[in-house]
């Protein structure tokens, strides 16, 4: 009340009479206010909103007639009806030329992936048939390739062999469990984004997922090695030690027909690469060139009859997709694998589909909605599982081809499916003398710029913990398994925050000298303490995991404190003042902490002052009945109100000099306004 | 380096040539600094201590002699050294008082824990004995009374019965496993308290503990209805359902003579206890209610020969505690059982423990240091476990008492063992006609006291989701499981931190008329909007959990802003201020997103000004590159220096009159200063 006086005080007077109004009235020039009071409801619905619907992806609905809202919903779930309406034929050209390009590279990499799946590879191109068709329907995202991917690819292999254990040798039983996996990887993407929990998908931290990729990359490009170097007997497991170990185990095996075309075409595929990353305008070279290669590689093995001496992809199967739901194990002892499996794989798959359209999102300027695209994986991978498709995603590499190709809009992702059918249709006993080692060596080409130490140095620089859990991810897929390194990636990530939270910082602030500023002297040391005097900010809301450390550390600062050197007629440490700016919340046990820390700060005849306050700490402090116990006069607006008032309230001697100087430095800087601004 | 010239400029001039100052001078007061530069192994020294030494222990031992050093030393490891030389003989008295006042309550309180931990009733008497003693040379609380607690007691019970299955009965392998599990817990909470990783306690939150708590009252009360109603035949389980299904069943079966003795001694303890809550100097009376009543009822059971009727305790080994070293089962199929069990029961030993020890030390206004108390402990059961005792810890009611009976130092635990010691010697055959209803009695009524309904209303008035745990815990015990309520109570506590982190509050500001402060605009509805300036305080570290978030929340609010009926004459958005005085950190993942945002900010023209960041902040914005990009001068010091720089670049026309009205209140409050002060 006293405050709120001042505060009425202060506005009403004019220059004329400022020197009539006590000392008292001049330091306090505004009370921290209660936010205005809420019912539970409302404060129910706000948070629940604040946390589920972030992004708030209806606001256009409002004010708009309902049959318009009912358009506009439909174009929300379906955004095909919002682009095609407006679609321009001038676009057609481009969508058909990125198309093409991306199909060409799509086709090498569908039959790849597949095996790197442990799949028939006649899967990977049904792969990349059916779901980019779903994707234009439900996506938002203009530029995103949909189809297999690498990580995705080799983690779901890995986990279907684990799960089946070395003796179950039957392809069927992989494919089944591959499919099962794949619906459950849907549903549970769909639910995700249904129930707006996507941002479960932000618990990996970025350094996390540089590592855990570059392991993945790494593991993947060794085992590469088994199909160049044509060794027949390889090792079942994925760390680096076993399969280096099968690798140079008996290079008398090694097959040199397959190493010579591995060299030569690894040697093209990387050197087209160079070319399009020197020159933009060739993108297209680095595009073409997987399918040139497997062309070129296939006559050679047709013409030469080099099938008898390696392995070739052999027969596939003609003709569209056919169903698979008859394949779903939806209830049998498999179940709970698919399901783990289906987890694993749906935001390993999401966080890819995601950061990539984002990505191109931001580049071309439109909004790509988190939830939603979750929501349209989800639709992609139920409809995908249930006609002999895997687990499909947002691929990288095929997505920025595509951009660079010219797309305009998700017709290009259908144009690019219908060149797929047409080879499915037609094309397929072209690839029986495919040999496999050019599949080795478009997966080696593709997987090896997912190294990228400059992002691993990137985050050693800026943070120490991260680059550790970047480390952990690597070390742990290179030398154990994909789950530990995600285990680790997690673990570390998620014991980051808990760690930051339990050991929040604290600064103790001095003056800025010659403004009302106050800052952390360890970083400004020309911020000056104020006599009499203890400033300290807390720097992260006050909860249960570090209301005893903020206790023990303030204690310690009043001991440093008042065992600093005095100067002579300095007076002891009177008043602590908190700095509750940073705090946005406090909880139960915060507020008995601070309850703590008040009554030992009276036990030293010392007084507790809180500065500024937020809405939800001034709200719980109410409510918690601690404003009643410290006293409304002690909470003030800010630093410099709080420390004019304690100042004032010390022995008057020793606080001449101090306030004398402050008062001669705040003219300077605070007469600034008067000119001309 | 501009700023870092105008910040001369600024302190350099005085009130005569303020006005020959630039404009763009005068609104740059300071320059925001990085902070000293610091190596990779003074960073990590500093972080590591921030952690694990928080409370900096060894800080009294600077600027000592070696010999006082080492003299210190010991006395931080073996407080008996600092306390007893320094002993008065005046608290003797005190000390012998409070010593036999406690032992009258632990001698009951002994063999009934023990039989709720389904152990031999005298071991709960050897774990009166040695673990106070061994607690008065490493622990440093003046108060706690050491020995078996109800809810450890119950808990170790609870899941020594769920190890050993229903179809063990060898009560021989129960207390086996009883001392393996404490050795382990002993182990367990010195480790803790070696590694200084104490804070792990810290997580489990103070709701949660409180509904865990209640919950265990609730469940071990109406267990104990089979003791008080005599039934013969009744369930293993604690869930309450079970257990009232068990005491409904048959009241045919109940036993009238232990509900008569029962509801007697039930009056009477809690009356006793009604008498000294009210009249505090006769805290005495409820201290020595239970021995009174175990007395009497012996007496009475003795006398009438009712025994046959009603099961008593029975013979109890004379002696003090056999060494039971051999009983400790450190290899074999139960280890891994009896680890977890430890680990349990050792959190919520040391959370009653060090709970109880901060109370009483801060109303005695000394201080205990966690890590030294977890040593204490672990200290206190290693050695119990070879000794025949099972877990003990600081037990909130004893302590309570001998703080009442006025203990001064430890010796009161002492006193309190000798006693115990004594009538394990000579008194155990007393026990033998002691009916087992009258430790049902005491059981019950210790219990029905950690049932709060009034701090759980507290908690619910103060913090919604903090009482979600609270009622989660409870109910979790209740009708499931002690260990079902255990992890939902740290599930929820964690989950809330992290859901915290991932959705941090945001808030637009608004400057305060008449000062240059800028604060929420929802929590001071006063406060005014800045024309063609936007202006966001982010209140917490960004984090990859937070980053995406943040992006799509400052997204949203620029639409807001851009979407907000102009004033006429109000020229567009053209600045976003964001106010990282909360943000103490960010990580590579934050890096990016301020990145994009700038990015998506440069699109739309508008400009990325930051005001005030921390030192590590601005530290890790130059290791990553972002300052660069961003250019030094659009990093303020502070909020109002960002804004009068903006204002100052927005067309001239539509800012007049609000920087009129800006300064004109300027100068009114920033003048005061001159006056005086």
């Amino acid at each position: 009340m006293v405050q709120k006086e001042s505060h009425d005080h202060v506005n009403d007077t004019d220059l004329d009479n400022v020197e009539v109004i006590s000392i008292k009235d001049q330091v306090i020039s505004q009370a921290v206010q209660r936010p205005p009071a809420k019912s539970l409801l409302q404060t129910f619905s706000t948070t629940s909103k604040e946390t589920l619907f972030p992004d708030d992806p209806f606001r256009h609905f409002r004010n708009k007639p309902s049959h318009r809202q009912a358009i506009m919903l439909m174009q929300y779930f379906f955004p095909i009806l919002d682009w095609l309406p407006k679609y321009k034929l001038g676009f057609l050209k481009n969508d058909f030329i990125a198309g093409i390009t991306t199909a060409s590279l799509s086709i090498p990499q569908g039959i790849a992936y597949a095996k790197l799946a442990n799949l028939p590879p006649v899967v990977g191109l049904y792969s990349c048939f059916l779901p980019p068709m779903v994707y234009a329907i439900f996506g938002s995202s203009r530029d995103l390739a949909v189809g297999p991917a690498a990580v995705i690819s080799i983690v779901l292999g890995t986990l279907i062999r684990e799960d089946l254990g070395p003796e179950v040798t039957d392809p069927r039983a992989h494919l089944s469990l591959a499919f099962t996996s794949t619906f459950f990887a849907g549903l549970f993407q769909f639910s995700l984004g249904f129930l707006r929990l996507g941002f479960v998908i932000d618990f990996l931290s970025h350094a996390a997922t540089v590592g855990f990729v570059a392991g993945v990359a790494v593991a993947v490009c060794l085992q590469q090695m088994r199909g160049i170097l044509g060794i027949q007997n390889f090792t079942k497991k994925s760390d680096v030690v076993s399969v280096l170990h099968s690798i140079f185990r008996d290079p008398a095996h090694w097959n040199w027909r397959t190493v010579v075309i591995g060299i030569c075409f690894l040697t093209f595929l990387l050197g087209m690469r160079q070319i399009s990353k020197r020159n933009k305008k060739l993108f297209w070279l680095s595009a073409i060139a997987p399918v040139t290669s497997v062309f070129l590689a296939t006559v050679c093995v047709f013409a030469t009859h080099a099938n008898e001496h390696l392995s070739i992809v052999g027969q596939l199967r003609k003709g569209i997709n056919p169903p698979s739901f008859k394949e779903l194990h939806l209830t049998g002892p498999l179940v709970s694998k698919a399901m783990k499996n289906g987890v694993i794989v749906a935001i390993i798959g999401l966080m890819e589909a995601i950061a990539v359209g984002r990505t191109f999102a931001s580049i071309k300027n439109y909004h790509i909605d988190g939830n939603k695209e979750m929501i349209a994986f989800g639709m992609v991978n139920m409809t995908g599982s249930c006609m002999s498709c895997y687990i499909t995603t947002g691929a990288m590499s095929r997505t920025a081809v595509n951009n660079s190709a010219g797309c305009k809009t998700s017709l290009s992702c259908i144009f690019m499916a219908l060149i797929v059918m047409v080879t499915l249709l037609a094309l397929t006993p072209l690839f029986h003398y495919t040999p496999n080692v050019i599949l080795s060596v478009i997966i080696f080409s593709a997987l090896i710029t997912l190294i990228d130490p400059v992002e691993a140095y990137h985050i050693w620089k800026v943070d120490k913990i991260d680059f550790l859990a970047c480390l952990g991810a690597f070390l742990g897929v290179c030398f154990q398994s994909i789950q530990l390194g995600l285990l680790i990636a997690v673990a570390i990530s998620i014991g980051k925050i808990l760690l930051h939270v339990s050991r929040p910082h604290t600064a103790t602030l001095g003056k800025i000298a010659g403004t009302s500023i106050y800052r952390s002297i360890e970083q400004y040391p020309k911020a000056v303490r104020i006599p009499g005097v203890l400033i300290v900010r807390i720097d992260a809301s006050i909860y249960f995991s570090n209301s005893n450390y903020i206790r023990e550390r303030l204690t310690r600062y009043i001991e440093e404190e008042q065992g600093r050197d005095k100067l002579p007629g300095e007076s002891a440490l009177k008043y602590l003042i908190l700095d509750l700016t940073p705090v946005m919340t406090i909880d139960t046990s915060g507020l008995h902490v601070l309850g703590e820390i008040l009554r030992n700060l009276n036990l030293m005849e010392m007084q507790l002052v809180l500065a500024n306050p937020g809405a939800e700490v001034i709200e719980r402090l109410h409510r918690g009945g601690f404003v009643d116990i410290l006293g409304q006069r002690w909470i003030f607006l800010t630093v410099d109100d709080a420390v004019h008032y304690c100042s004032m309230q010390l022995p008057r001697d020793n606080n001449v000099d101090n306030h004398e100087d402050v008062s001669e430095c705040d003219v300077i800087v605070q007469i600034i306004p008067k000119f001309g601004l």
